[in-house]
């Protein structure tokens, strides 16, 4: 069982028509033989046929069903058919040949989506793997040729054939649902004897099986289509294969979405992170808030996103197999926002007096929470994914400090000073909204860093007498100097800017003893870290969605793996960004540094790294929108890609990395996408718009 | 006279149809002055008209001829003209209009060419202002409109009125020759009145202006094209504004070439430097010595530039006034070559045998310099340009030295083991050809740094005893230590990687005592450094092409500096590349480096200054090819392109050369140039393809 395919490697020499093919070594467990091809013309008389040297048999001597055979072995002519000459054009004219010409017989896809069958009429076209077929058929180049094969005397092939079939076949339905994070991308790919088998158990197998089985064929000089005898087993090894777009700091038109997306499939990434608005612009158009756009959008007419085009998104990333998570970032990153919803976001003041600027949303204010259950129920039935992305980075607290008002609700509330306290507020009432949305969150690190910005030393009270793990503090306090047990649902003990100084790594002993002892308590889930001298911080983790994922988006590599491991300590889900911002560039293969990351790279036990579902490549869009975002993200984002797919065996090598998606590079070129070098060099098929 | 047009701004508040034009502050000295258009629909019987609110008389009376006037001015209809109709609907759907529909009457540039006079039929259309003018009606927003006018009650016309004609006068003919180095580029543009005039020395200039006059127009929220009543007199700063790109890394598609001399148009620069071939590949299809490319050439038959293409590509640069110097580099950088041409490049040795690789050119063979002559001479002939770039940049020696061929000849000449020498002896001739042929010589700036990386305490002997200036070594030699007089052309004393602990800056009143004795020993040009301790280099500069320029492309600000002074007191012509390595990215606004840089901000007599020719922006292939070339390139050479036209002054102000370079950057977009965004923002018209 082969996690990757290993191509059976073979010299090709071919000139104009007549080609030779020998095997290179002889490990190789391929018989040797040798083929030649001549041309055919109907008009010259003259020939092209397959012949196996030591046979000297001319393959094949039936005429073939398979449109992909025909173009290569034009000796197979049945008289007044035609289709000889048609042949014979295509050798002649191979380069001209578009790649989108459709080779592959369309019946071979008639049994996707039923359960085991293929030619079962019943299931028709209308199905997802038809609508793939169709849009690789449109535009990829999805057309395939097996090996010229040749005959041994005895009749048996020369272990490769014409590909005659695809056949595909599916275990379940679900051909018009969604996917989601526990969808089954697993499949079997077979090409044997001039049959190509794809099974997987769910649509969304087949779709990633399809991808590969296009990116198997190759071409020979002459512009014929091969793709190797081969056997492939594959599965992701992280559910979660994320691309964030930021569509806010530009606007990106549809178009450039759509073909993201296509080139995300390409890259067997799954989920798009769509950072729909923010500060710069609000190009979100909301039925229910209208205004949202028409004042928050850079242009209320053509800087939008329309209803039909949100929903042109999910369907196209629907049927590539993609789930789309919209961010609607608050508290923080909002001015936009405040524009066509007045009172929305807190007014700065200027001592006494608004400044007239404002900064993040009101949290003390009814009509703030009103506002966002409304609008968030609008988005949970727009985005069919379970998943909304709630932000959360990056609250700065200066203007609700200037605020009057605010001071005076910070009082009320019992929050002192500390305004992580009322950000905690604002987020718990979210994510109630969303969850009675039946919605899980997920949400950036600092929500999180910043509750728990405090010195390890200090005692911090549970500070909502609600708590029903203050049991937790007393206990523990007898024992340590220091307990931090703040309410709300992701706060584990995070690092600042002086981690390093305050944590050391695992204490493991200790912890397990507590957690034994809180497990007693009723906690469920937990952080413990030791800090300098030994004084503790313990986080009581009550009232956490069982499936919030934190976003780990920060840091240098240090600190982004002692985040990992602190979230997936305290049995959280998490996804991993921080190394992955491919919106930073730098001169050079900038690429190699994002391949080298590996997501489980940090101290922690198998089921806290169970809890890693993955990752995101960001292209954040300070300085980029649809004249630059491609060549940007590709196929440097595909290096992203690559790691959380394949094993970590097989990626921990860059020069064989390199070869590889240089090559992929070419077949994205291929595929229209304008995805840019990777080094000095060439492709066959360079990118000819402009 | 001003430099640079100063808009004069003005608030537009436009809704549909009917809008308002009131004149922004009382220090303006336009008349205050309103005006409203109302629709005129034949249909509907609704009017659209404009109107002066002072004067109350709708404006024009009379039908103007001309196309633009007509197009914002809905009211003016002859009955049964049809004209109207049109005029409304281009008003309802303002938005649809295509960028390229021509509004400007051909009339205008009629005069094009001729002396001095408009619409004289005998210069028909044949001319190159008219090639230009049709390529912008085809393709660019050239549609103007000025500002709507209206009427006082004495009949006046309110400051501004509808552009009837822009009149181009060209004083001296040439329209069919190619620019040069010496090129007129200065014009003069004036908007007043409803009429335009252009007038320039030469046809380039009119180029120049005629890009100016497009720059000029602006576009209401209703789509309608304005240009305001202005007076501009421009000229360029620095003769030499190129654009560096290098076909052999990456080969680029002709159209990428094309594209990018559109965009070098708009951003007035006027030098390709076409570094056409290099170590990765030799995409030249030489009629001489074909197998050059089908050999060196990435594809023999899909990666390269046959005769016609590079013909295209100097006809439309042409058509620009865009100056297409080639770069063939030599000794280094030829690995591509010795494929096509066996017997050029020397064999590397390890030890007493071939290792089968290659080094530079062979200097020893007279076949390398029968071989150049005739390459070269096929060159001068395919390109019109007065100037051949080269190379000699990054020569390594190790291949020499381990050449046992190469060692003997060294002997044989005296060379000792200074492989300099053997370099120079082979840029000698090179130069000996290049110049037979009438052609002038760049060359990279180590050509020169090379040869003099001598510590300065080293008495070098001049080499050759030909040296018509060793008189110069005796006298000098007799009062200081060391004299440094090796001959060839370019030997100025430059800087190693230690020169800040050699040479003090300027020590002028011991260099002028020398300048004064050596003049009379015949030396024209030369160089003085003090060296630590006293030390003394002198360069012989004898052999030097006048109009040879040395190409300064190595190091820090400090050492660029250092190496512009060097070069210009030597008498040289100088070109800035060093801080303009676009390639080169940063992530961020790195544009902003690129535009601080001023060539004159070294250590140097105004003679001297005079003798820096302009920069060039240089964009290496190594991660660049059609996929990513136009982002990359632009807006940010945009910023290189306005340091070297506009003078100092007017562009050492970052924030105002933001403004302009973002507003211009929607400009690019409106003519289908995918330049990048700079920062956060939006442009009216994204660029919408993908």
């Amino acid at each position: 069982m082969t996690r990757k395919l290993k191509l059976v490697s073979f010299s090709l020499q071919t000139k104009r028509c007549a080609f030779s093919l020998t095997r290179p070594t002889s490990s190789s467990n391929h018989p040797r033989c040798r083929v030649s091809v001549l041309l055919y013309s109907d008009a010259q008389k003259q020939g092209c046929f397959l012949q196996c040297p030591r046979s000297k048999r001319v393959f094949p001597r039936r005429r073939s069903s398979a449109v992909l055979y025909r173009s290569v072995v034009a000796g197979d002519r049945s008289p007044g058919s035609g289709s000889m000459a048609t042949s014979a054009e295509s050798l002649l004219f191979r380069r001209e040949i578009p790649a989108e010409s459709p080779r592959i017989q369309l019946s071979v896809w008639q049994g996707v989506c039923s359960s085991t069958g293929m030619h079962d009429p019943r299931y028709g076209f209308q199905t997802l793997l038809q609508d793939h077929f169709f849009r690789i058929q449109r535009r990829k180049p999805l057309t395939v040729n097996n090996k010229p094969g040749c005959v041994y005397p005895d009749g048996s092939l020369c272990g490769s054939a014409p590909l005659a079939a695809l056949v595909v076949n599916v275990q379940k339905g679900g051909c018009d649902g969604f996917p989601d994070l526990n969808s089954r991308e697993d499949y079997k790919l077979s090409i044997v004897d001039g049959l190509g088998s794809l099974s997987a158990v769910s649509v969304w197998g087949a779709l990633r099986g399809l991808e590969t089985f296009s990116q198997l064929v190759y071409q020979d000089q002459e512009g014929t289509y091969y793709i190797n005898k081969t056997d492939v087993v594959d599965f992701p090894r992280f559910p979660h294969r994320g691309l964030l777009l930021d569509t806010s700091r530009h606007y990106l038109p549809v178009r450039s979405i759509l073909e993201t997306l296509d080139a995300m499939a390409y890259n067997k990434f799954n989920v798009f992170h769509w950072h729909i608005v923010d500060d710069p612009s609000f190009p979100y158009q909301s039925p229910t808030f209208p205004n949202l756009s028409s004042k928050g959008a850079f242009h209320p007419q053509t800087h939008i996103y329309t209803m039909s085009d949100v929903k042109q998104v999910i369907e196209h990333a629907r049927l590539w197999g993609i789930r789309v998570i919209p961010e609607f970032d608050t508290p923080g990153h909002t001015q936009s926002w405040g524009k066509g919803q007045p009172g929305l976001l807190t007014a700065c003041y200027k001592g006494l007096v608004p400044s007239g600027t404002f900064g993040p949303v009101n949290p003390m204010l009814n009509t703030s929470y009103q506002f966002m259950s409304m609008l968030f129920n609008e988005i949970s039935s727009v985005f069919p994914d379970s998943y909304l992305h709630l932000g959360g980075d990056e609250v700065n607290f200066a203007c609700w400090k200037s605020n009057p008002d605010i001071q005076e609700f910070m009082k009320k509330m019992g929050f002192g000073t500390d305004y992580r306290k009322l950000e905690s507020f604002y987020i718990e009432n979210l994510v109630k909204i969303v969850t009675a949305l039946n919605k899980n969150s997920l949400v950036w690190q600092e929500v999180f860093d910043n509750a728990v910005k405090l010195s390890a030393s200090t005692v911090v009270e549970v500070w909502k007498g609600s708590c029903y793990h203050c049991e937790l503090h007393r206990v523990t306090k007898a024992g340590q100097r220091a307990i931090l047990a703040s309410p709300w649902y992701l706060n584990l003990i995070g690092y600042g800017q002086d981690w390093t100084h305050y944590y050391t790594v695992d204490p493991l002993g200790f912890k397990e003893r507590l957690i034994k002892m809180l497990k007693k308590l009723g906690v469920l889930k937990l952080q413990v870290l030791e800090a300098r001298k030994l004084d503790l911080e313990i986080i009581c983790l009550q009232k956490v969605p069982a499936d919030t994922v934190v976003h780990v988006w920060k840091g240098n590599k240090e600190q982004y793996s002692q985040e990992m491991s602190n979230v997936t300590a305290g049995g959280f889900k998490v996804l991993l960004s921080a190394p992955w911002y491919l919106n930073v560039i730098n001169y050079g293969q900038d690429w190699m540094e994002a391949y080298k990351v590996e997501p489980l790279g940090f101290n922690g036990t198998a089921e806290q790294k169970q809890l890693v579902m993955g990752g995101e490549a960001c292209m954040w869009g300070e300085y980029v929108d649809a004249t630059n975002l491609t060549p940007r993200l590709w196929p440097r984002a595909g290096a992203v890609g690559e790691r959380l797919w394949s094993d970590e065996a097989q990626t921990s090598n860059l020069d064989t990395a390199y070869d590889r998606l240089a090559e992929f590079r070419c077949k994205l070129l291929r595929r229209g996408i304008r995805a840019q070098p990777l080094f000095v060099g060439y492709c066959d098929h360079e990118y000819e718009r402009i």
